[in-house]
């Protein structure tokens, strides 16, 4: 692709609309050149703009797209695909200071928040409010700008869902600098194609998202978590779909096999979850968290839940019910991504998306890739909702070598994957990294429609280009 | 536009494809020229096609695609928008034959059907099965195809959400005869651009849906109704909030005015609902269902209920928990379309979503206009979601007035409706009756957006040409 270069007349006109909130060269943070996984990271920007506004925003895209030149766009760059890389150069606009929570209309359950409001902050505001904003992604200090770019997910999503079913509208600045507002402060809408659904997870390709509307609902009264033990994956999985038919309804259901939480006690320096029970090993965990309105009701709730799991191959049932025994509980769950970084300096991640039949099948046989690869691999995630992080990992490892490595398991991870009736990505996204492998999963024709649908919203192709479906 | 129209020899090259089941002149049913609306009806197509399988659809739409010739997809007629009017003449796509419930996967929680299968067959055949589709739109027979084709919602929106919230995966033909799958059989993706999600809502104008993969639920325990008695709609919709944020959850949430329930109770022949209380007149009515696991936690969630709508305007809470009474009670609720065409001969409607304390200002304003505009007015609809659905009647007026008269009103009501923040449609969807509002409410720039993706499905404009954002 060819694309102008930043110029000092440009830089000038971006100075004019952003009085201030232009930096260039030695004054840009290296940070700007990638996300959270640095290996995807490749160039600097020509510039980039610390936008406060909707209007400034609008400027920036108008200038940018006029001139021919990129324009990147960037909440914390907390991402895991090389979304936010400027891949091309140009104009990275940086979301982050508009990060005000624009008001509650609690008589129809909605928020409005600029996009740069962090994750965290929201979720604190709404609690503070008395209302409840569920997805909660691991990384709680991403915008939710970002969250809705790549529809986050989470722990709470096998209850909740996504950020996808909490969005209600936004303003969109579109390329060309034109604002448009999608959707409505409304829970349902059959008003002509879903843009606004189009929007959530198209990952800065389309248009930049600079306010959103977002559903709250009402605070949980009690909840308390289980720990539930297993002799293998096997059986831990196999128990998933009991739980739900049983109405249980758990906010939270994740899996976590022996190997992993080992190595997370370890970089805790401290055992949580028993590894034996009755003298057997515990192959594997679900660690639950279930939700009730009363004391009362939370008694009954708790003996039901792990009756079942008991009889459906459990070997026994920890029961944590304080505040502070839920986040002990959870805070090994919490811990994965950075035991794996404090054990390994080299980590490439894939995100895939099965049916939660086949979580078992896809875990056993990416770890099986272990010797065959020459990478540690370390897998966990989502047993609710079927979604597997994986991470290969290495130590000292000559980097073409190591990314040689970690791509030949990729593409047997995502064809396995595939042949599970997966998608590529559960809650991460696509980025640039994951580009060709989405393609081999959709193949040509739905890419193409794709690129047609990028077409019809950024004709010139200057909006993140290189993402999702954009590769030259 | 120009279009071709249907040639001897198209036809014998549909004969081909589906043997015995392409029909034309005479040997087609009238119904073909309109759907629920007649109103909105012009012309008959050119042939009709009952396809029998994705594959005939796909050789049907190649045909088609290949000579210009216009192909409108339809699934029971069942529409209000006039969605599946051949405006243009052409092959209509009939596939109410491609009927059959192709399979569950419980562990997984999804069914899969072909997407002539009509809802009530669904949702029985899921109890039946074990499980619950939640989706309950008014019309019982419509095909799961038209359901997602225009995301319907219906009574349980309110806790479950609309048609959208339950579309997994579906095969897609698009006009040019390719078949696409999109999606998967997962519950959370972030996997490029959600096409699967553009699909739902975009009423047969961007492909062909064949086959859908729907989650399913597990199935509520014990339900039980309550109507509650207020003095006034303002009274009624301000109660709304409360029963939301008291966590109470409700299946469904509606409300009726005074005035349609003696015009239902008229049509039923016979008084269901108390229209005083000690002596006062009550003015409007909040039918709700709510859900619970068991006997005894129904008697302390109705106590609950019924005191905290009683603490907030309510006049009085009746009380329906057998599944007897519960029916009765809704029947009256359900009856409300019937007992308008019944009362009168000309009707047209709309079907505005605001935000939820928008209601009683909407309904009073279109009620309002009944003198102004010279038309009966009815309006109720989902308290829960802000989804009005308003009809304007006459009885022998000629039909031009009639038309023009109901016009102006739509004019005035979607502008209030866009006043109050709502959108055009909540669950009926643009067809081509509504194209013109859609267009003044988002104005140029997202229509074109639109247009551009229309353009990326359907280069050649064949399918389902008028509809949503074709207008010529």
């Amino acid at each position: 692709m060819e694309f102008k270069t930043v110029t000092p007349e440009l830089l000038e006109q971006l100075q004019a609309a952003a009085p201030g909130r232009v930096h260039t060269g030695e004054d840009m943070k290296p940070d700007y050149a990638h996300d959270e996984m640095p290996v995807y990271g490749q160039r600097m920007p020509g510039a980039v703009v610390e936008c406060a506004s909707t209007a400034e925003v609008a400027a920036v895209c108008r200038l940018c797209y006029d001139n021919g030149i990129p324009i990147i766009p960037r909440g914390a760059g907390t991402g895991l695909c090389g979304g936010c890389v400027p891949l091309y150069g140009g104009v990275v606009v940086d979301t982050q200071r508009m990060n005000r929570i624009l008001g509650y209309d609690l008589d129809n359950f909605t928020v409005r928040v600029q996009s740069g409001v962090l994750l965290n902050d929201l979720a604190n505001d709404c609690w503070e409010k008395g209302v409840f904003y569920p997805p909660d992604p691991g990384e709680k200090f991403a915008t939710i700008g970002g969250n809705v770019a790549v529809n986050a997910g989470g722990m709470r999503a096998v209850k909740y869902g996504a950020t996808r079913d909490y969005v209600r509208a936004m303003t969109v600045v579109l390329p060309c600098g034109e604002i448009v507002r999608l959707g409505g402060e409304v829970s349902k809408t059959s008003s002509g194609y879903n843009l606004l659904q189009l929007m959530v997870g198209s990952e800065g390709t389309l248009g930049i998202i600079t306010e959103v509307s977002l559903k709250v609902l009402p605070q949980p009264k009690q909840t308390f978590s289980l720990l539930i033990l297993f002799p293998d994956l096997d059986a831990a999985i196999s128990c998933v779909p009991k739980i739900k038919m049983a109405g249980l309804d758990p906010q939270a259901l994740e899996f976590l096999g022996r190997e992993m939480v080992l190595g997370i006690e370890r970089y805790l320096g401290k055992t949580v979850y028993p590894g034996q029970c009755e003298g057997e090993d515990v192959g594997a965990y679900l660690l639950t968290t279930f939700e009730c309105d009363s004391e009362e009701a939370m008694d009954g709730l708790m003996e039901k839940a792990a009756e079942l799991c008991l009889d459906n191959g459990a070997m026994d049932v920890m029961v944590y019910d304080t505040p502070e025994a839920i986040r002990s509980a959870w805070a090994v769950r919490g811990a994965t991504l950075e035991a794996i970084l404090a054990e390994f300096k080299q980590s490439d991640e894939c995100d895939v998306v099965v049916p939660i039949p086949g979580i078992p099948e896809f875990v056993n046989y990416v770890v099986s890739l272990e010797d065959e690869i020459g990478l540690a691999v370390r897998a966990s995630g989502h047993a609710g909702d079927g979604n597997v992080h994986v991470n290969v990992c290495a130590n000292d490892m000559d980097p073409d070598e190591f990314m040689e490595r970690a791509e030949r398991f990729m593409a047997l991870a995502y064809a396995k994957g595939r042949e599970l009736g997966g998608l590529i990505s559960g809650e991460h996204g696509i980025g640039h990294a994951k580009e060709s492998y989405l393609e081999e999963a959709l193949g040509g024709t739905v890419m193409n429609l794709m690129r047609g649908v990028k077409a019809a919203f950024d004709p010139k192709g200057l909006l993140n280009p290189g993402k999702v479906c954009g590769k030259a």
